[in-house]
């Protein structure tokens, strides 16, 4: 439904070698780990697999994003296209596949930051432009946010997406003297919570200005790390990165 | 299962006359509105109605706490010990009573704020009372605070619980110029997703310091609307009002 693709073609080795050919093959933008185990002497076998998985998990974050997660296996192997015998194949149960759906989204969630805020060096500054960029994100890919918000408060400590990145981030605002909570990992959750808040606000509101909305949150995401109030306003609305080049392949 | 009664007998004047015997009556702590209809001349058959129905929500929150949205109706219907026919004269789905589920606890939770912060004037004071007695209701009542964490962020839109009264200690705090947040709406969301991100983290470390954690995150909510690190700090380690006297009957 929501592979995104971030076209850094030449921050991909793999696909400059003309190894990987499908433009809407996750294999290409996934962890290294990933490019690893998908793409190196993948036959034609393990690819019918892999799209069957793909398809399935496609159909998952579709039902997620409209709250329809009482749907039979049945239901969802007819939505994705693919056997019902397939599902068991890749998904023991239909939780399995859910938690899947939504492990998959953060896992886009965390390839954009990464696209995003790569090369910003000040701590706080790739805080607040990752911030300010999800903001956006939800105004460009609302179903994918919609995955994230029916996960609820618990994707907040999910291993998965950007955590370790955020918290990264947040530990070297504490060691550089730019952050005032006392750990991160209590300003992770005081962060994540507020992006929670923000993204649910914009969901419920289509019509609002989203940048606006984001750049105001991202400020008082700074102010409640310890920045003043005068920097974290500068910082909120300064220039940001070309958002990146994404295709969405809603397949 | 967490029927909450608040203790305020005095306050009640449908109690003190004697009207309302049932200590497990949830008539007696609802809104004024509830009161008329459940507790005015009601008759014997509305009270079993009433049982029959209190048993299925508070089964509906027993599984929203563990995660087991997926039960079968019969499955609620053997939880709560009624009737598998008597569902439908309650609800017409499953949803309707998660529905239903949620929005009691949220009731539950409003009541709790209303009976901690009833006396307090001061918006930011108001407001910071709330959110650290909210925090400490979490290692009280961790599987109430569940049901609202697996609501997820839409929570904070809902009009049940106190999504109201928040609001207009927010908005009495920017007319006083304690807050610098620019709209009441903006200040919840925010506020709302920290409270969110507190309870979270509650939730995943359950030998952490809860009232620490919930001062800390009380002062950086204060701080993102705008109120210096000192005077946050200050007010978010004041005297607390003793925690209201809860009943919790686990029917």
């Amino acid at each position: 439904m929501f592979d995104i693709i971030v076209k850094f073609f030449d921050r991909d080795p793999l696909r400059r070698s003309g190894r990987i050919v499908a433009s809407s093959d996750r294999a290409g933008v996934g962890t290294s780990e990933k490019r690893t185990r998908w793409s190196v002497g993948r036959t034609r076998r393990d690819t019918q697999r892999e799209r069957t998985r793909a398809a399935l998990v496609s159909a998952a974050q579709r039902m997620l994003a409209d709250g329809r997660t009482a749907a039979s296996v049945q239901e969802v192997t007819r939505m994705a296209d693919v056997g019902h015998g397939s599902f068991y194949n890749h998904f023991a149960t239909k939780d399995a596949l859910f938690t899947a759906a939504i492990e998959e989204a953060l896992e886009d969630w965390a390839r954009l930051r990464d696209a995003a805020v790569g090369g910003i060096d000040d701590p706080a500054l790739a805080f607040a432009t990752s911030f300010r960029m999800t903001g956006r994100l939800q105004r460009r890919h609302p179903d994918l946010v919609r995955v994230l918000l029916s996960a609820g408060a618990s994707i907040l400590v999910s291993e998965r997406g950007l955590r370790a990145d955020a918290k990264a981030d947040i530990a070297r605002g504490i060691d550089s003297g730019q952050f005032s909570i006392p750990d991160a990992e209590s300003g992770l959750m005081l962060t994540g919570g507020i992006l929670l808040g923000l993204l649910q606000m914009l969901d419920a509101d289509p019509r609002s200005d989203a940048e606006a909305a984001a750049d105001e949150m991202a400020q008082r995401a700074l102010m409640a790390l310890g920045v003043t109030e005068v920097e974290a306003s500068e910082m909120a609305r300064s220039a940001l990165p070309p958002f990146p080049d994404l295709v969405v392949s809603h397949n």
